[in-house]
């Protein structure tokens, strides 16, 4: 447990990394459950995903790498949070248009 | 060039093909030209790209079977648009975010 949560800063995220984290449907489902909860962010463990559990890493640290995502750990769980306003200032419309998709 | 150009109905388009088809440097090139000709469209070999033609091909190929770009043959020439109304009655937003990123 001593890797590194690395995060891009919003002047670091590139358009090409962030529509290709999207371009999944696991990791939409995650986009789709953290936009639905908000600010408070959710422990990753508990979002409902039908893979094994280092295929969940492996799509969230592709979603916080690409700045899609904030994962920061409290206590011994790690919160995750969609990076709403650092998109929303980027690309204004492109989750809200994403998150319109029928699924 | 007995290939046929088939495009997927606008129910059909599916939001993964989508963001996949435009995260990749070269396509969203291609996006952002069509969008800057509007609705009139231009023929595919006059968008100016830094690749092979096989690879334009591809890209094309990509945008078109995502349902992004529209590629009808006038006399000898194909004639590209952007499924402009499409994708803004899908995701509304979505093409205006990613037109607005910084390139």
């Amino acid at each position: 447990m001593t890797e590194t949560l690395t995060h891009p800063p919003r002047s670091d995220i590139q358009i090409e990394s962030v529509l290709h984290a999207l371009a999944d449907p696991v990791r939409l489902r995650i986009v789709r459950e953290l936009a639905r909860i908000g600010c408070d962010g959710i422990a990753c463990g508990a979002i409902d995903l039908p893979v094994t559990k280092s295929t969940r890493t492996h799509h969230l640290r592709t979603l916080r790498e690409a700045g899609v995502i904030q994962v920061r750990p409290v206590g011994t769980s790690r919160i995750t949070t969609l990076r709403r306003d650092d998109l929303d200032a980027l690309y204004p419309g492109l989750l809200d248009g994403i998150l319109a998709a029928p699924h």
